[in-house]
């Protein structure tokens, strides 16, 4: 089968169909998603070595357990243990033997089939096209914030950053209830916001502070904006991986007791219930459908600062 | 009256006897306690010029509130509105318009004499001795730890530093239960713990990990031992305020998902019990006690890696 293959560099190589193992299920990839993990990847993130990729929707070929043969999947993207205090404590995500699909340790999704153990696999509703079910990961990670704080507490949230993943994040907060403020660059990227979501161009307003900052740019310049946004006492909400080491200037952290939180992989269920329940519109954030053999191309594009979500498809 | 000044250098000037506000007390200092902070000021923090200090006990000696003259007294360093929305919410540490004895925009203790608003003062109760009263402030910072987080969802804490600040911390958490470790440098430091709080040598042994960890060492180098020290979705609770920008790894923070806590001043009420009721036995911390005619000295002492709590006595 055609691969996306991160050796030193990206290729397209011919490599073999996986095996699944008895608790695997083999996936044939409908579509994936390009993250900027992705692209940190290819600039050396996780020292990972292999097929990249990690959001997907796909339809299950083969499996021991045979009810889930022919289902339309996606899939949670760390593989545990189910053995450790980590796992036990229902903190898996955590579990320091896991893998990571396409990240760490486990060959990704771009390439036309993946191996995953059926207990990571969810079945995606009818309702739910496959060009949004494919953003089920990245949405699971914005609806991963919900989880770990109480947004009923927050006057207003400031999102820092207009790439993808701040408006996963500005609609999926926006939707508890929670007045949003996005802070971008580019006003085509913020303009497919609903109105009820003020857009504010970075730098223009520093005037303005918020109990809830969430950093989304995944850079330096970013993390300083939600600095200079933060009010005494906040919460800072640290959401994208970077491959950067951050200048923290510790002591303002100290004086207003900042609380700031890291923030990855969230609820598969909670995103596909946003999608089943046509709460978040994600597809004006798709930027294009490439086929695996343009993913060079695709990759290229994805980096550009006007482009959002670059899918792969695989079929093609 | 002597002082102890700071304009670009430490000096000791003759200055005039400040005189209380109508909502303020005159109070005599009988001894006040050199602390990190102090010595960060020297450094450039918060651009404070003027005359430092902010650890004191005192005997207030005139006031337009009569009941307080006499009264043996420790004092909260913050003087608030007491009008913005910071204050209303019970969060006076955080009042904008606030000024910070000693740190900023108010003249703090290395003196004679110093005023403060009546509502910032508690009496210190007689079982209290002039040398442990001193150490409320402090203790009471250590207190807010407890304050911000449910200690008893923790395994055990590290505690990072060996300073003052980290052993109040260490004494301070053990009294709530918690098993704790303190990692440090100095053998001598470290034995003034009592036994059931474990020590250990920076750096001999960063296999053992832990779930909450308080840097208190006000190092860069705390900092890092203490990333090396947490457990995934562990809690990180700094504590030093640093005139250092501290490099920080992001993607560390949110692949782990730590939460990262800046904690400053906390409830004298609690520290004032923990004195009172023998919980916390803070004389072993005292290096020495100086005329503050002695202060230069005292100060230099005070750098010294060897070490605690220095003290100074204007009454000498």
């Amino acid at each position: 089968m055609k691969a996306l293959v991160f050796t030193n560099q990206l290729e397209i190589q011919d490599v073999a169909v996986p095996e699944p193992a008895s608790d695997e299920a083999l996936i044939k990839i409908i579509l994936a998603g390009i993250c900027n993990t992705d692209i940190e990847i290819t600039r050396g993130y996780m020292d990972f070595r292999g097929i990249p990729g990690h959001e997907f929707v796909g339809v299950v070929e083969a499996s021991q357990q045979k009810q889930w043969i022919g289902k339309r999947v996606v899939g949670e993207i760390n593989i545990n243990c189910h053995q450790c205090t980590y796992c036990k404590e229902g903190k898996g995500n955590h579990c320091p033997n896991r893998s990571v699909l396409g990240i760490s340790g486990k060959d990704g999704v771009f390439t036309e089939y993946v191996t995953l153990p059926v207990r990571n696999l969810h079945e995606v509703p009818e309702e739910i096209q496959d060009e949004e079910a494919v953003f089920v990961e990245p949405l699971a990670a914005a609806c991963r914030i919900v989880e770990q704080i109480d947004l009923g507490q927050y006057d207003c949230a400031a999102v820092i950053g207009d790439g993808k993943l701040g408006l996963l994040i500005a609609l999926t907060l926006k939707q508890t209830g929670c007045p949003v403020v996005l802070y971008g660059k580019h006003d085509d990227k913020m303009s497919i916001l609903p109105r009820d979501i003020k857009t504010i161009k970075t730098g223009s307003d520093t005037k303005q502070k918020y109990d809830l900052v969430v950093e989304a740019s995944g850079s330096s310049a970013g993390f300083h904006t939600a600095l200079d946004l933060i009010k005494p006492a906040g919460t800072l909400i640290l959401k994208s991986t970077m491959h950067d080491v951050i200048q923290m200037p510790s002591a303002k952290l100290v004086v207003d007791e900042i609380v700031l939180i890291g923030s990855r992989c969230g609820p598969f269920r909670e995103a596909i219930n946003l999608l089943s329940n046509h709460k978040v519109d994600v597809k004006p954030l798709i930027t294009g459908i490439w086929p695996l053999s343009q993913a060079l191309e695709a990759f290229s594009i994805a980096q550009g600062s006007a482009s959002l979500k670059v899918l792969l498809n695989p079929s093609e």
